[in-house]
């Protein structure tokens, strides 16, 4: 039996924008459906700052602890816990329960329960040392598995996995990425290689370029240099990419996706930017028959399979390890775009 | 073996939006792979319209017959042909021919094909005695069929069992109907009944709202009337409706149509407007994982379908048989929106 | 609060084929993810006789309260119970629970659970006046349903709805039930109906023959005057039965199936017989691209569609109403064959 | 315009296990709808010793030329041909034509087609150096490929892609492939490999396994070693097989591939053995809910897809080139077992 401390380390905010402190607060007892993990290391999304600046319509719990991409150890679990052993390593996700008794529940649509809750939004998150989750959500962690290198796949390495299954392209058959050498595109790149797919990387660079080759890129589209990338991507693909990744979900790649997709193709929209459109010419989409979905990070078997090809070694994630208390900073460099790769944040020994 | 004439009627015209005269043309002779159909009756489709007005971006076969709706008797035959024999009832649809070997075509997309010849668009239609149809692409119809009822299945009737189809919406689950009352919809509501669903109508006065529920709509929302259209879908459906056919295809339902889908659910557009958009909130579209899909006739597949359905007496079409000379009368009633129900041309006696 | 009680009337066996006795027992208490619902209803279902004989090679818990149809209200429910209120209606499955975490529960298979427990078999039943279940897994039931029809749903019902869905086929597609005239081929012919498919029915007699048409059966084989059964399912047919329902599970029925369904069709096996065998000829299975598949009960969302479509009028119950007590009697008349339709016994007043 | 002879060689028997002569024959004119291939090489196939054996039901045309996996150049087309050039890389496959008219036809599935005509069966096939094929019906050759190697792509790399995609297996899970060291086997492997597929091999010897591994074969179970085939596959894929492909169709290997499949699971039956059965326990298949489904060659959709893979670079076929002439011994060895990899005769210069 693991000796669990009285209190903890753990980053929070009292209000919106407020100042991220480093406090001692109390660690958390698990109820009878819960687990407590022992967080070693979390990931950094842009998520975590939306949250912080309160920038979307649903209100956070506050103060909270942010963070939803925790991996760590079980340490104490309820009596009606089954599926986690003391020791078993778990995965916190930004889906930390749902009721498991809605509609959308009951059809594989967990993210779309209206009771979800939500780690480190409606409840305290990742950025802490002790961390809870229902046992039913968390994700079981192989044990061959690196903790800090896998933090990213609960949430980034989830979210692209579900959009390619969304976006029902079949292996052989092309997927263009838009955003493809960002932290969500560069994962998305490796899983859609290993899932026998092709992948296009549309950024911007010659380093995007070449991280974006070295991932399994099949062909590049240099959005700072094409003279046009419709075109672009049509010529490559002979007639039209089967389906598009939209991971910056910013209105112009948006519209452009749903020119160079192929007939009966599918646009899978992934980013949550508070007030981007999507807008599409219905003769085109029609005459087409294109399909335009939107996908929101996976549900339990999806967060499975992600980690599966993680623990395969067939997805890498290239991490920068920082100091929880070091936040604050990974949320401005993150604001200046300065961030290669994926931040991952030390929480416990 | 039939006595055909050299010469017959029709209606053509020499340029986009010049006169719709009744003439006397050559009747043609089908190549090894055709059929020679005497078209007994023919449908008319705002379609059509667009034609003679030259509405869209592709242009037309000029002069023109068009017209893409005819149902009648085979009384010639290619010697390649093997699926149909003279005296047998066919169809002639907006889908003329295609490639059969491009991928779409593979693929049962056959409305995708680049190379689709389109009836009464881009060859000569079923505004006319003698028309004539790839065998492989014209739709076998039962000889239980009355003629003049099917005619309106053959482009209206297919489009909309296809869009019912495309909509993913399984036995049980609601579909709404944008556009009930119309020539579309009255098809899209007792197809939709047939297979199942509970359709809702959405559609403007008593009239139509009594149309769509004596032809099995569950609920009507009037347009006219209703205070909040798309609160009143929600809670009917508690939670929204699974699925939406959108058959007016004008931008403000449409985009009421993305806020009422039910989360997971799918939005079918199937109208060709010539400029309207679809504009859907990228937060709601991604949180809500919902569908927005473009639907395009149908394929060979959904003709035998559509046609299926009606033979076996499921879906009636309230038709007004008209004159064939009278097509410019039509027209008119159509653009001033007179029409009820579905106009059928008599062709040939 | 409801006043409940500490000791039940219950049928008990101690030992398989052991008396089967109306004992009083004390009231169980629910756990903290557990309703405890006051049957009012139970239905009895030839899986309680093969419980009671120990047919199958799995055990059941003993001494046992069998009975998994059971439909009451709510009475008690534990501390994290959040799907159900005091006072509303729930139904008791044949799946009581399952560990909703593994790859199975994961992906909507929780009847594949390893884990999973069994009302009436591994855990007491609905034989009883108060019986327990997992709040996750219990159905939910709707105040307007009549709580005695409903009970043959929740296990008969829900099999045979979620054997269509199996079966792939889509409305419009002949269906063809061995077994239409029992317990579970009445009620697949209904919902076949009311998912818009084209029951046939394939069962002996003239009765038998006059309930399936008056459920909705489109055609009736009579299997004791049919010269050639398979010949006449392909005749009518016009090729093939699109899909078939194996109910009664033996050698012969099944093996012909095989025979008549169409190219690129599906048999689905539904019964539990516990040496039966199926034996399909590889020539033909592979040149007609057949599939052969299993279906065991349903999961969550078949249990609350299947209800829907009672809830909804499009599916009716013929029972009889018997005393919980007279158990027995029920077993030996199952056994004679001399059931029609379905037998409710009554748990509480 | 290339010259055609109007005399050239072919292999052709006069009846069922008659000799095989080396004869010169006419060089037939194709139809309207037809192209005249001058085929480079063809692969030789166990479907060819069956027809000229008469093991099937069905009666081949007689006298015969067999053959159906033929590699060559368009150097006619009849003058409705659209889709191939002269001078085109064109592929003779087993389906030689179709209606294209039929439900079977229009759903994807020409092969079920009643009216499918057949290379090297009930038309001249391959084994010659000027063969016909229905121009919609040719495979597409991208001018990169070797015609050598291609040509077993033409039956044996159709088969086992259709099988792997009738196998519903996702990318991620295991498919175990039986007769994984065959001819069809080693290409099973390696598409299942390049689909982003788990692949298992089961075949017999060191250097059968030493072969699969090769191919990308992740795991090898020797039956000629294995003390328990059905444990062995369970144990490595930790529940079972997702997908099971039964290259060999015995009856011993098809049921035990029913004991390992894994609940969910499907098990996809390729070969054609004249007499064998499945047999399937009715209660472990119910409770396991698993699939057993015929598969037979593929589409024009999967032979595209299938050729695509092999244009990649994925797969490779390991080939032994033989003269036209010597098809009697091709045939012998077979029979006795000998052949490595696939022989492919050359047919033309």
């Amino acid at each position: 039996m693991p000796n669990i401390p009285k209190m903890q380390k753990a980053m929070v905010f009292d209000k919106p924008n407020g100042p991220l402190e480093y406090r001692d607060i109390p660690v958390p007892t698990p109820g009878p459906d819960e687990i407590l993990v022992n967080v070693k290391y979390s990931g950094v999304c842009h998520t975590d700052l939306h949250a912080w600046h309160g920038d979307w319509p649903l209100d956070t719990k506050l103060p909270l602890v942010g963070g939803h991409e925790g991996a760590g150890v079980v340490v104490a679990a309820g009596n009606l816990v089954t599926n986690f052993q003391i020791g078993d390593y778990a995965g916190i996700k930004w889906l930390n329960g749902s009721c498991l008794s809605c509609e959308f529940c009951k059809h594989g649509g967990e993210s779309n329960c209206a009771d979800a809750i939500l780690s480190g939004y409606t409840v305290d998150g990742s950025f802490q040392q002790y961390a809870i989750a229902k046992a039913i959500h968390a994700a079981p962690i192989p044990k061959s598995c690196d903790l800090a290198e896998i933090a990213p796949i609960l949430c980034a390495g989830i979210t692209v996995y579900k959009a390619l299954k969304t976006s029902g392209a079949r292996p052989g058959e092309f997927v263009t990425i838009v955003g493809a050498g960002g932290g969500l595109g560069s994962l998305a790149v490796q899983y859609a290689k290993a899932m026998g797919l092709r992948p296009i990387g549309i950024d911007g660079g010659d380093e995007k370029a070449a991280l974006v080759k070295k991932l399994g890129g099949e062909h590049f589209v240099d959005f700072t240099k094409s003279k046009d990338i419709v075109q672009e991507v049509i010529d490559y693909t002979e007639g039209g990419s089967h389906a598009v990744l939209n991971l910056s979900a910013s209105s112009g790649p948006l519209n452009a996706s749903v020119k160079y997709v192929r007939p009966m193709g599918t646009v899978v929209v992934v980013g949550l930017p508070p007030d981007a459109k999507i807008s599409a010419d219905v003769f085109n989409q029609v005459v087409k028959s294109i399909s335009i979905k939107g996908s929101y990070v996976g549900n339990r078997a999806d967060t499975d399979e992600a980690i599966d090809f993680f623990a395969r070694g067939l997805v890498k994630v290239p991490i920068e390890i920082r100091p929880l208390n070091e936040l604050a900073d990974v949320f401005r460099n993150m604001e200046e775009g300065k961030i290669v790769g994926r931040v991952v944040l030390k929480c416990s020994d």
